[in-house]
């Protein structure tokens, strides 16, 4: 594929991470937003990623994810150290407590936009600070769809920035309690009427276990998660649910209320494949045919 | 219509309730289990309700609930007081502390089944002591498809006199703690194939404001809670529930897996009127004109 193909680009953290569950203890994982949205959406379409890592990052790591087609021309080298992150679940694999954080050459991260992405029309701003999201938006001239995802964080110490840059995107993606924090109500109906008047045309609120809401002025829909036998490792879900969901409307080329509402439901479907693993262990091991096969499952599920 | 021909009882606790919300302070409403499930199956099949009261309970509250066609000749009038309730909701209207429970002559319950409803097909055994879910199913002969609720409280200290009446019903419905409870499991779907091991053909685990999954032998199905606008009180949310889903199936007459699917999407419906008012108040405005229309944006919400 030329370089000036591609439909979507990503900008997202790329993290070192040691997770610790019930039952497993795990040390540098190749972590962060941006490998498992990128990876998540190339079952879909390829994606460039726009990063920073350090002069640590391992040489593996980079070819692991290359393995899934990503475009890592976007991502910068400097010279320091990769963000780590550590965190250790409760034993419902909900729940978990953050033991270290260390943003590393993340803290200096100015993202910069490699030329063959400018015209891609599809863009996932992932959770990174709301200046550097209106940053890099400023330089993606050639975008159409725009999704961007937030955090907490930015809504307590930056919430003018991320209100500009909101304004910007077409879609907007919180869980419910950042949803609350944003819009100042509590009912999820008035919150996404809220956030809908900011600017985004479509709104989703995720639920983690419990799926995810659609809003917007066409009216509601709602996806389930799909119920996982086993979760080995949460971390990352909400990145491959976001990259899937973009890696399918950029696949589709263009964005209907049906558009949307299937790539929920492959999201669902492929952020449920991720959990069964660490890192990217288990998208390593998937194909489009177990992807279809759990969408299958998915339907049944759903329709009366 | 004649008694014979009623489809549907219900046992459950009836009560007199003082409920806080975080804008209202309300005092003596009609509460407990069984109004809340009677009243919500009417607009399907008339149900025949099978409690007790005690010589305080108004006779406004008996006058209120009949207009619902509620068959009341199974309700026990025993002197001293009637089971009463206090309750305080956190401002998410989802936690809730109990302040006041006061059996009276609920704590010496011991249900009777009135001759006329022996040969209804639909049974609903409301969350009462496991002891005497047994004691009147056996009176039921009639009885072609039974369900039951029940809570933490006999898990933990009846668990296996709940397990002995659980081998015997149809249907069993828990929330997702008490599903964990009872199969000693976590995850969801290992949590419902133990509980289907347990007897019963269908297990329904509810989720409150996300809703319920219907779990068989035949497969799952995901069923979201209808998100509502304003919640006044969610007091009786889960009861109304059930007593939709076995109203509806009573109405059907017969159990398969679309009528159980299309049950589950009705009980949100009608579970989503009710908790917009305190008490029965909103069921009183309530017409199968208006559910069918909220039907009809439920299945557009789930449809792709």
């Amino acid at each position: 594929m030329k370089k000036n193909d591609m439909k979507l680009w990503i900008v997202g953290s790329i993290g070192i991470d040691d997770i610790k569950t019930r039952t497993e203890d795990r040390k540098d994982l190749l972590g962060g937003s941006l490998p498992f949205c990128t990876a998540a959406a190339s079952f879909f379409t390829q994606a460039g990623a726009v990063g920073i890592v350090g002069s640590d990052f391992p040489e593996s790591f980079a070819a692991r994810w290359g393995k899934f087609g990503t475009d890592l021309s976007g991502v910068q080298h400097a010279a320091g150290k990769t963000f780590r992150w550590a965190g250790a679940y409760d034993e419902n694999m909900i729940e978990r407590e953050t033991l270290k954080t260390e943003l590393g050459v993340f803290a200096d991260f100015k993202p910069k936009l490699p030329a063959a992405y400018k015209q891609a029309p599809f863009v996932l701003l992932g959770n990174i600070q709301p200046e550097l999201q209106m940053h890099v938006l400023r330089q993606a001239k050639g975008a159409k769809f725009v999704a961007l995802d937030t955090m907490n964080l930015w809504i307590d110490i930056a919430k003018p920035a991320l209100v500009k840059v909101i304004k910007k995107v077409d879609l907007l993606t919180v869980n419910d309690g950042e949803a609350r924090m944003l819009s100042g109500k509590w009912n999820m109906r008035e919150c996404a009427d809220e956030l809908l008047k900011m600017g985004p045309s479509y709104v989703i609120i995720k639920r983690g276990e419990h799926g995810a809401i659609l809003f917007s002025k066409k009216g509601i829909f709602v996806a389930p998660a799909f119920p996982v036998e086993k979760v080995v490792d949460p971390t990352g879900a909400g990145d491959s649910y976001a990259g899937t969901f973009m890696g399918y409307l950029a696949k589709r080329g263009r964005v209907s209320e049906k558009a949307l509402r299937e790539a929920l439901l492959y999201a669902s479907v492929v952020a449920s494949f991720g959990v069964e693993g660490f890192s990217l262990e288990c998208f390593e091991k998937l194909t489009i045919a177990k992807i279809e096969r759990r969408m299958k499952q998915m339907r049944k599920m759903i329709s009366v």
